[in-house]
């Protein structure tokens, strides 16, 4: 019997137990809409709040700083097209990095499109930003800065906090896409300075389709979604409870668990570096120490990365190459270009993201597999024959 | 042991058992990204598309023209906000009706502060527009029509077909919030001439959370969240594949019992309309036939509609007053002031919505309690006893 192994946890989470277990009940018979007065209302409501509460607990922010939102893209968007419309007559500078989601990236093209100036910070091989770059890069119309606290490709984590304090000093706006790094490493928007931060449930076991932005108390952002009025009118919408409650749920199950889960994920991953490396003709990307717990990625020479999933899903493990959420693109990544890779080295790219539901069987064997995957496609391979064995025989 | 009725189904709905069934897989073990390419994420995908193809054939639409969202609101904000942006260049014009949700008039508003001109068209003593009052307003610049297929307060179902037959003749782009709509009422957007359609489904049985925008094939409409490039690049983020599956499966059952529920739920109706209009100085409101057929709505002159809903709710029913959600707010329904009705009238408002899940005890029950409730609360109000003695004797 084949086994399976879920490698893929950056791309999605399963939902957990808790998380399901705390849904249920607004699935079933607490149907109630939170914004109605009656008491099957009021119910719903007090979940509502009861999610507020908690998720702004985990991040160190106020209950009254959580908007709720359909997924973290929606949080993204709306941070940026939000800050860009009330501060727009202010100035039309934007500062981000070349390692952002595509729900940053694209979002910054549509507002290039509406006469935005998009200044994308470089990044080092391990896909760090600079302070110093950022420092330079703030000009007197630079209304936002919008970088990530940890990349979904590479799993490099950013200096968040210096990013923020340098923005704070300078009176701009700091948005992070927080939503790889919230529950998988510890998390305070006070202390890391940030004015707003996007975060999403599936990516903490939560559900899907549900996401939150964290907006400073002080900070004005006007909606992006307009109606009923709900989320103190900051974003209309009935309101999923159940998500929310899951969201809320999984995101507190997570940071209890947070030193144990970081310390048993991190040694997994850890141990994956360790053998695949030893693969010929691969490196490590992102960060070797600045890294999510759960993330292992790396490229391997003369193997098409698409070929690496299919063939691993063959073999009972999910993982995937290039983007997270996107992976049916065939577009080498601009991460793995922003690092300095080139093309055909950056196609084939191989990412293990791990959670805490994985095991150590789990390792051994994507250990026992995974090397022998690269091997029988690499046999295939004329660049590969080329690469070891010089010009082939054609 | 005191009876509780859900009497506010136009509020919320509580979802249905199947619609819960269909969604558990997708909750549980199935939980992939839809946009991997290994198995897991395929079997997430597959059941994206059924949802997808579902929905379409329930309302005569084809799969690739349906959009899931992650609510109502969002559906309508996409389609006015689209297709201002779309086509802003061409026109500034834009018409719409008095009666609209506020997911329509508060993004319109929104628009209307860009430049955009906004016609609202009236409505008659029954809630509905005169198709010859759209095809008077339609100017060369109008760009976009957004009439609701029924009214969230009063159950007034327009003449949607005549009205988007008027905008196809004129090549006016037509919309319409049909989430009041789907699921109680036959809805055909080829026969009713449909452009661009906004679902919510949790207002038939289905999960909150979750929405859908159809638009049909050639309506070109630009994202209003950009991203990963799900939902082929027009809605970005990770797709909500449970509460797809949920929102498919509710409206496939809705739709399969459509005749039976519409005569079930509107008999139930039409003896909550008689009994209640017995009481002195009541009144329906909307129209008496073209009507939801859960919708039950009144004034009740000298009532306060607040008071109503929270003794009601004392007595275990579920009711409501004014705008479905946002009843916290004490404003008086812009709806009910567009039909005619003075500010003081309008506040005594009483919204009964049911379904299928009524039964003719909750109508019986709501018919013993509701006079009892409007009696007592008129015997200490001194409107009333202005109205019935002439001056009070202060």
């Amino acid at each position: 019997m084949k086994r399976r192994v879920y490698a893929d946890n950056a791309g999605t989470t399963a939902l957990s137990k808790t998380a399901l277990d705390a849904m249920m009940p607004y699935l079933t018979e607490s149907f109630g809409n939170p914004s109605a007065i009656y008491s099957v209302g009021r119910e719903a409501k007090k979940a509502l709040e009861w999610a507020r509460a908690t998720i702004a607990e985990a991040i160190g922010a106020k209950p009254e700083e959580i908007y709720f939102t359909g997924c973290g893209t929606e949080a993204d968007n709306w941070a940026l097209r939000g800050i860009a419309k009330a501060r727009g007559k202010k100035g039309r500078h934007i500062i981000s990095s070349a390692v952002e989601h595509h729900a940053i990236t694209h979002t910054l093209d549509d507002l290039a499109k509406d006469g935005f100036e998009i200044t994308y910070l470089p990044v080092d091989e391990y896909g760090l930003v600079s302070p110093e770059d950022l420092k330079k890069a703030i000009r007197e119309d630079t209304i936002l800065v919008s970088i990530m606290t940890a990349n979904n490709e590479i799993g490099t984590i950013m200096p968040v906090e210096e990013l923020g304090a340098i923005c704070r000093e300078r009176g701009v706006v700091f948005h992070t896409d927080a939503i790889q790094a919230v529950g998988h490493i510890p998390i305070d928007v006070s202390k890391m300075n940030i004015d707003l931060m996007s975060i999403a449930a599936h990516k903490f076991r939560g559900p899907k389709g549900m996401g939150a932005l964290y907006a400073r108390k002080g900070i004005y952002l006007p909606p992006l979604l307009t109606g009923g009025g709900q989320e103190k009118s900051r974003r209309s919408g009935t309101e999923n409870v159940a998500g929310a409650v899951g969201m809320a749920a999984a995101l507190k199950e997570a940071v209890a668990n947070l030193d144990e889960n970081m310390k048993k994920v991190s040694a997994m991953r850890d141990r994956l570096i360790q053998e695949l490396l030893k693969i010929p003709y691969s490196r490590l990307t992102g960060h070797p120490t600045k890294r999510l717990p759960g993330t292992a990625s790396f490229v391997f020479e003369c193997v098409e990365g698409e070929a690496m999933v299919l063939t691993l899903d063959s073999e009972g493990i999910c993982a995937s190459s290039g983007s997270a959420c996107s992976s049916a693109s065939l577009d080498p990544s601009h991460v793995l270009l922003a690092i300095g890779l080139p093309h055909e080295i950056a196609h084939g790219s191989l990412r293990l993201s791990l959670c805490e539901t994985n095991t150590e069987e789990d390792v051994d064997y994507m250990l026992e597999v995974i090397p022998k995957v690269i091997e029988r496609l690499r046999a295939m391979s004329p660049l590969w024959e080329e690469k070891i064995h010089g010009k082939t025989s054609e």
